[in-house]
């Protein structure tokens, strides 16, 4: 099975330590996207993952390609040129001071991109799996554009479509966000939808917004998920992950996979959160990861959850964790203990 | 509204990550003091702060006025001579170790300085708030003789005096502290005390010296901060912390204000502390904002409190945070999540 | 005497080392443009320089300006505002490998500036001096018109006007930098020309493109000089940087200034170069402080060129260099050894 | 009293931060080994210790050398010669995510060693006490053959023997080690044994194998260490730690003390792990303090604990800490706070 | 056309800066090998490479892979499973103090690999090229035995056989490797040999040993070029670098190429050296690279020894250099100024 | 034989790189001071070498003493307690920027030392050689009585004595240091007078002060030589190191020894210089060595100076450079080429 993942990458620059952006006279450089971790995150797990976007032709853009090879997924595809390589600036809160970001995605190669300088029937021959973020038709009107025949050539080609919503309030607002998505989603087979993404982006109420209460709320997450596939009949498949963030540095991870009408719920995994950006691609490689394997509902929804919070302790947008470590995470407190 | 903050300025120097004095091969390099520290949070906050101490003419003390100017601080009277900087070696516990200094400040310009060098009719004029520590005075004997020069200038000008007593166990003894801030507390008119302060610089009970139980000893701190305004009829204001600091890494804070005879009482913040030095200072700098900008004492007190919670997340003795963040920290909860 | 520099400031990231942009994993970040440099330089040495450009309100333009503000630069009227900081990547060269440079300036802040948003009355209100490059008005039309309007100010409120013409084959080419220039020159008192300058703004010819062999030129550089205040006869202060640049690491520099019909000429310094940026900016503030000094001719050229070559010994944009160490470079030779 | 401390020295390669072996591309380099690292903490606490193993005549085994002589072990009877150093690479884990260690440890110098090459009647004249591990003669048949003849030698010189029985699953299997050790205890008068080391070393079960309630096992605990000097009549000290492992940053650490007939147990600690190796050495460098210094065996066991959970508030495998910071964190509660 | 590259990689662990092993708590890590190196170089400059080794199974496999992957060498067929991945120590000289290299390579995964686990039939189909250096058959006699039948395979179906001579004296001494090679060389189409390669490994006496005096001896090489060719007639093409090192950071470069008879020789490059090793890879490959896109010999010897001495600015084995830096270089002078 | 230097420790803060004190956020520490250095260059020879000095009770005494005890120096009689640590900041200079150092030594340990703490019949018991430098009684009148006491004792003892004169302009002046030798010299044994100490120290001129052409002033060098020992008949050996000084990075060094009326003088080693500081000492302990191991003079002086420029290749202030590479640097050219 050969899975394209579409969307942006940047250039990901991150104070040293704690500092501040204010403070830092340093910055570590790591390369990372939505799209772009998922690829990783399942080139990783051993499938033969493509990545789709547009890079400048400069050394920033040559270092986000090798980025992506270094893990094994295929670029061959992404296209090159144009004016320059997004990047954002990320601030790691800790204590009371929240993480913080800096965009400067404006006028990236890939924003900038006409929606013909993506020739679908190419870039999709021989994919079996089509993934997206709602990050990637909120970049530009040409994007929303090259996505939309993207979407329609899979139809007709009976090309599985999967779309984690992952809505950016800096990106779009709700009210732009609802109608670009009610225009995807009768195309998307299987959804995945966390916290504000439900309202956000389709319109349907799940969340209250209180991040600290966010599995307290389960049954209205449960309602809400029903709710997405009875809006989208052709979204058989609905994935979420709730939490509970009670500070920067702790917090508790479940999810739940609603697919041909059945829930299917994971165990809470209370975790100490070492880098918080990241795990719902490293969610999205998860679950993507089990409906390829063929994974039980309830094997796929438990590999996806602890796929998401190891992510949780590694530095950087990618998710460098092996299927072994991910089956040991499942196995909660085995793991504590150095094995030596 | 002019502030002037006076004291000794030092160079910090610390091991990199947890390493130990003992074993490190590199010291990150930050400037700071008591007095400095209040004056950047001020310039941050917006106000007009100026700094007075005295720095040695050499790269150190360029560095030092530097890392002052690049937060705002008025640093245009700050004298300029004498043999060297002050520094501190800081040791960043963790676990059962504790967070341990090394202190090399004896011998220091201001230390060294004369009482006749500060011509405090042109240093104080114009100003409206005059703020200094209790380590100010312990400094030595003519920088003592020089505050109460200040001090006499201040009361016949109606400049606001502000003190935090601040007492530190390696400079002086209890009773020298006890026999210096007798002759200046009638010039106070703000004081805040914290923990030890009330019983080794003024004589009066008010904590049992243990840090796990600050919290719990509120009853107590309430006549001990009623007490001072007895003794001292002049300070009608007293501000104190209070902790009950459970580990290294984790305590509780919460502030008291006394003011005009009323308490005015935060909620605990239950904090991960990053790095546990200079709130002391980001909660003088909160109170004087909330003076300056004539907040009721409700809301200064949380005002304060958010700073200094605030500051045990940056690294470095400057409380690099905006006026949003601390309105941000004072509704608890709400910020745990990255905004993107 | 109080100085006023207008242009562009950016944010610069360089690989730890001698690392490539491809291969690192750390960027050193520091902020600097060309008459940025100069105002830091110029606070150095004691004068009153005053920094304007349009900054964005997030924590990049607060760094930004501490970083011009940590050495005394007045910032005070720095707009802020737009969407974003510009930025450069710099590859330092070493050996055959030539040091790069990826511009990602685009859609800056001040890029995107209205002419309007310059109160030119106000911001040069005091001014005596007001020092510009020929990078502003590449940077947009709006910047050409504003820079016009002060152009115009200047010239009836006998403020002086100093260009370094400072041609950049990224921004434009040379002919609209001669159609731009024509325009501007008349207005300009004192110019600094460098290398290309001549040609690509100016038309005249001085110099064969060979950086090599600058300093062999010499005739024709004098004779470019003299053309540039035949053809622009309010220009009566010429200042020239003549280099043979044998390597990356190692080249030699004087530097010429013609003035009142007269040339005036440096010594060569044999210079071995650890980081070949901003140098020119170095040269332009050492020439306005023996402009405002009142140096002599010939002093104030071996000034201007000990600071520039001092320049290249010192990391980032900014050249942290004191008056004590430009007078002991211009006796060369005698400050080879560690004075202790 | 001397002390000679017999073992493997390794380099150990630790990414920098949280980073992964895979992503990083600096690793922080230490040196260390368990009898090493006892015999440092022993030097450190005052003691005359020397060190035992055989290093590489090149710059790696002067290094780890050197790193014994910093903190004043003996080093003058280390072999030198053979092929290599061992290393090792210890990637620290967070969260849900292990600490790992890949070895690269065969083929050593002390690997490789022959038996004959420790001239025993030299290295232990004037020894006082012999400490091993169990890691010793899983090295190679040649060190279990030259540990025998040492033993050989303390029983006839009334040399005390120490053996902290460090099982490594890497090294050999249980029945491998338990038959290697039934031939050693005959000669070991105190003995250390934690977690599965009583099963896989002794076949004795005191511990079901599950890290996160190892105290919750504390009868089965004590009946293990019974067992132990019931079946080696000449080990009439047992020692071990007990941990309730919660996750890699928290746990719970207690020790009990078997000595002739009579159990001593220590308060909980419950600690905040920074990095989670070598506190066994640490505990057992305490152990032989408290013998030593002929403490009482509750004051024994107490220190050996603190000395134990100290060491996870250190990088490296060295525990660099004080007899005061011992005591002190024998008083728990009391270190929290800075002392300034 | 396709390149297959074979040998051995290593992790590089270099002490940060100028540090000596002894010395450093720090090390960076990089990963290469001579055939790697070239593959690296090869795929950089557009070509399909591809390289074959055995790799442990382990993060330092993976990451040693990665290293490949990320400049796209194709590393699908590359062995896994064995003991441990080599490496070896870097500290750079500078000054009098000469480059050392501890090597830790003996018994990797690859020299403890049989013969008889590379598929050669498998592994050389569809290649046009194959390429390995002297290094490879003197890591074991399983890997010489191997490469016996992977030249064989090559003969019989016409891939090009290209060898870098690269004698290691630290590997085998003159004697074995030239019995070795005499079996080698009749089936080698392309020869590297430089330096002490020609009598150490072929018995041929072309240069004295003295390294500060290479290109002094171009006589003696040019004749000893020419005894390989007379002596292994399938070797028509012989490539030698020659170099005067005048110090660790001062040398001169030229290269000639001896093809059908005629002699090609490059212009001295003069160089500034940041760090001397891989270049012979960086040399090879471009050689390569001129044979496959048939270039004429003149460019081809130019463009290699260019690739060559660029190798010598960058940090690390790889040699991270685009085909338009090389061009540059190649048409010396023109590149030592900052472009922008 | 037993060597015992004595002096003044320090620890050395360096800006990371290149940077300037004023910028730098990051110092490298490293420990030295002249004697320290030599008697660590004597242990790493072989040397039963101990030092004296006094150092704190506190982490940095510690790590001091370790600097030390890591390369096997004999630090069991130094002497703890006392107020402070020296250090001295370290700004390395390049091109045409000078290295630069801020002293903050005063009030130290050793400076406050009385000159009863040294127990000279202890101290000295089975000394062979002390060693000190003309810092040691530049630090305090206590030091200076403390050193005649050692001398007196070692005239009675045979102890025979080295100085390096070793002049600092920063300590003491010219009339202070002549003074104080003119007492010292009638004890010394052999003399190490470079460059301004002929003059500074012993009022003899040998020496302009023009530091680029000391080689070329070699005949007044020899005739200053000749004249220390006429006027001290007691030293019947002088050693010096002459250079030029081309600039930071570059510069000729050669030595002369004048022993027992004749003189030996070293080939002339042109030096590419990584950091100027302690050569002196390195040169020192070089001389020692050829005295105790009875070189013959010609070998002993170019030991020394080969030791010497080896330390430039060295970062810190210790000279970690082995017999072996001393010898190689002595057969200069030989040693430019990467062995492996």
């Amino acid at each position: 099975m050969k899975i394209l993942t579409f969307g942006e990458m940047m250039l990901r620059l991150k104070p040293t330590g704690f500092e501040r952006i204010l403070q830092t006279s340093n910055f570590e450089a790591a390369y990372g996207g939505a799209e772009a971790n998922a690829a990783v995150s399942l080139a990783i797990l051993g499938h033969d993952a493509s990545y789709l976007t547009k890079l400048p032709e400069n050394p920033l853009g040559e270092a986000a390609m090798g980025a992506l090879r270094k893990f094994g997924v295929n670029t061959q595809n992404i296209l090159r040129g144009g004016p320059r390589l997004g990047l954002y600036f990320f601030e790691k809160g800790n204590g009371v001071r929240s993480t913080g970001v800096v965009y400067d995605r404006a006028g990236s190669s890939i924003a900038t991109a006409k929606a013909d300088e993506f020739d679908w029937k190419a870039l999709l021959k021989d994919i079996d799996i089509f993934y997206f973020s709602g990050i990637t038709p909120a970049i530009s009107s040409e994007l929303k554009e090259a996505l939309h025949k993207a979407l329609n050539y899979c139809k007709s080609n009976k090309i599985t479509v999967i779309c984690d919503l992952n809505y950016r309030g800096k990106m779009w607002t709700p009210e732009q966000a609802q109608k670009t998505m009610a225009e995807i989603m009768p195309f998307v087979d299987v959804c995945i939808a966390n916290d504000e993404d439900f309202e956000a982006t389709l319109g349907i109420k799940a969340f209250d917004g209180n991040m600290a209460t966010g599995i307290d709320q389960i049954e209205s997450f449960r309602e809400g998920m029903k709710a997405v596939t009875e809006k989208y009949p052709n979204c058989k498949t609905v994935a979420s992950v709730l939490r509970n963030i009670n500070s920067v540095e702790q917090s508790d991870w479940m999810a739940i996979l609603y697919t041909d009408g059945k829930f299917y719920e994971t165990p809470t995994h209370n975790v100490n959160v070492m880098e918080g950006v990241a795990a719902g691609d490293a969610f999205g490689a998860g679950l993507v990861h089990g409906l390829v394997k063929k994974l039980d509902p309830q094997e796929t929804i438990e590999f996806a959850i602890a796929a998401s919070v190891l992510k949780l302790s590694i530095s950087g947008d990618l998710n460098l964790i092996t299927e072994a470590e991910i089956r040991a995470a499942m196995q909660k407190g085995s793991n504590a203990r150095l094995s030596r």
